[in-house]
């Protein structure tokens, strides 16, 4: 009977109980948590020591999500020698290096399965993929909030605001859809995800990107009369440069697998050397995936399994200037660089002949940062 | 140093021995083969006994395909304590109940992840599901031969046998095409699908099938003509009846993810409780994608993996009563049973009411059986 100790009884946390409730090979033994919950009231504590010191715990499940004082408590647990399974990608993301480091130190197992992807078994395929290949190519859809937007969006014509406003009464989008629409979240996992494919350890921070927050629907019409699709898309590839990572709103032939993805799904693909693509289609977020892939990951260590997905974690700086395609542009403001890359126009916008995506991506976010409400898709 | 027996150096076993040349955790150190070929001669065997007997093998991985002499072979190399690693969809399909038990009996592993959806993770991920949820459905797009054809028709107009003979060229066909075409090959992958899907053991002859050698460009141009895609589909799921399973041509929305499926790759799918849909894309076929699955069945046996997918094997005949749809039918022949249920008309053929899954496959099969080139599609 394997004992579990759950930090936060939130969404996901209230799921995992749920999950291992109806479990014969495993318990929740304590639960973290401040306010008063009735249905786990003998079990609950609001000290984190009465977890780590507590010898019959075997896992620590931290799904409190939020930065700190998730890194603490999960430093806690490895040191205590607990095994640590967690669904919060801003802590991996933030603290890959130190956390894989600390768990390899004390001889323990920390997974995160359902950091990347919800309940979609994305970072254990990726990890049993890089066994025995070499992953070239990781990314996709990779959140739900800005795809129900975007396939909305397509479906009849709607103003971005209204849409957002449904997806948050729907509970699609938090109050603030900062982190989602902006492409916050979406940076997060890619940035796992780049990690493991290629034994990195990238910093969120450098990763460019271009979020949807200024897309409109004439943008959408647009793009629908020359047979595209547009989806908020990230990538990371190995290059000569090394390693690009990037994500921007793109622009996909309206027959690619992409632009079938519907509502709230996420489509997460690598390409290999041996397999070539090869994508996972299903829920990126909810109560239920989310927990399940937190109880799975429980089971694996069950199982023995003790690795975190990748042996190395080699530090380094994405570089997109080996990368380089054509973009859709809107913008109300003359601008020299772009009227000299300009090759067409397109509705409110022009297509650009192709450019460098560490130059466009920069241009945007400074145009963004001035004030400039443009839109940017690339053309893939 | 984990020690390899191959049966087989064909397509696939000749994808396996490169891919273990490149690892330092295992070798190849026999091959059963008839003919001589250079680079394997001095580990070459004609003798089954002597990869059988021989007690520094670990693990036998049959790659020669067919049911005779695979199944005798894997027999006598569970018998002897090896484990046995294939990809032999044929012999699993038939011989599903006896060799797991036998494998059991032997406290040896006995894995196929191979055999269905060639590069595909898609068995050890329904096996990963199915240790904490509950699946309700299995299929989807089961074989590329299949795909590659309903692809290029509904890119353009073109006949059946000329898009058969180019795919023969291509070697996405074989020279006899039945297996593929007709739907044999599929209703394999569905057998093992379902019963690890649903601790079940079916009979792969009592799951009834309709191919698509009988389709042509009109049909395809009718079903253009409403937005519909029309893909062979495989399908096994839970019921009120116990389980259903059978495979037809479908028409899906043309927005629909197996819609966007290209050429021979493959699409399959899982809903579950917990998680919902689940969709597995990728390289259904192909030496290396294929020998990759058999190469991470040898590691996970060398991880400690010893269960085969599932606990349960119960005998199960597949009822389809319970399940009604409306479908399109071309034929030539006047018939009262379907002049009674149909609907409208399409193209050269008509819409029906909803009909019994049980009663338009056994139907249809009889009319092709007495020369009627009849063409029939499940509306999605």
């Amino acid at each position: 009977m394997m004992k579990l100790a759950l930090l936060g009884f939130g969404v996901v946390g209230k799921g995992v109980y749920d999950e291992v409730q109806k479990r014969s090979d495993m318990e929740v033994s304590k639960v973290l948590v401040r306010r008063h919950i009735e249905e786990i009231a003998p079990i609950a504590t609001a000290d984190i020591a009465e977890i780590v010191n507590d010898p019959a715990i075997d896992i620590v499940a931290e799904v409190m999500g939020g930065l700190h004082p998730a890194y603490e408590y999960i430093c806690a647990a490895l040191n205590a020698g607990k095994h640590v399974v967690t669904a919060n990608k801003a802590v991996i993301s933030a603290y890959y290096g130190e956390l894989t480091e600390l768990a390899r130190k004390n001889g323990v197992a920390l997974r995160c399965t359902a950091a990347v992807g919800g309940g979609i078994p994305w970072l254990v395929n990726l990890e049993r993929c890089c066994r025995l290949d070499t992953v070239t190519e990781v990314g996709g859809i990779m959140n739900g909030t800005t795809n129900y937007i975007m396939d909305a969006m397509h479906a009849a014509p709607v103003a971005f605001d209204e849409i957002l406003k449904k997806a948050q009464e729907l509970g699609y989008a938090e109050a603030d859809p900062s982190a989602d629409i902006d492409g916050d979240d979406i940076r997060r996992k890619l940035t796992i995800s780049a990690n493991i494919a290629f034994g990195a350890q990238l910093s969120e921070e450098e990763i460019p990107m271009f979020g949807i927050r200024t897309v409109t629907d004439g943008d959408i019409a647009a793009f629908q009369s020359r047979g595209y699709v547009c989806k908020l898309i990230a990538t990371a590839k190995r290059t000569e440069q090394g390693v690009a990572a990037w994500l921007e709103p793109t622009l996909v032939d309206a027959h690619a697998l992409e632009a079938a993805v519907p509502q709230n799904y996420n489509l997460i693909s690598f390409q290999s050397e041996y397999l070539g693509r090869q994508s996972y289609f299903g829920q990126g977020a909810g109560r239920y995936p989310t927990a399940s892939n937190v109880v799975q990951d429980c089971l694996d260590i069950a199982e023995g399994k003790r690795a975190f997905y990748t042996d190395a974690a080699q530090l380094m700086t994405p570089d997109n200037s080996g990368v380089m395609h054509a973009y859709y542009v809107r913008t109300d403001k003359a601008d020299a660089w772009l009227e000299a890359i300009t090759a067409e126009t397109l509705g409110d916008g022009v297509i650009t002949k192709p450019v460098r995506v560490a130059q466009m991506l920069p241009w945007a976010k400074a145009n963004l940062e001035m004030g400039n409400p443009l839109f940017i898709a690339a053309i893939r």
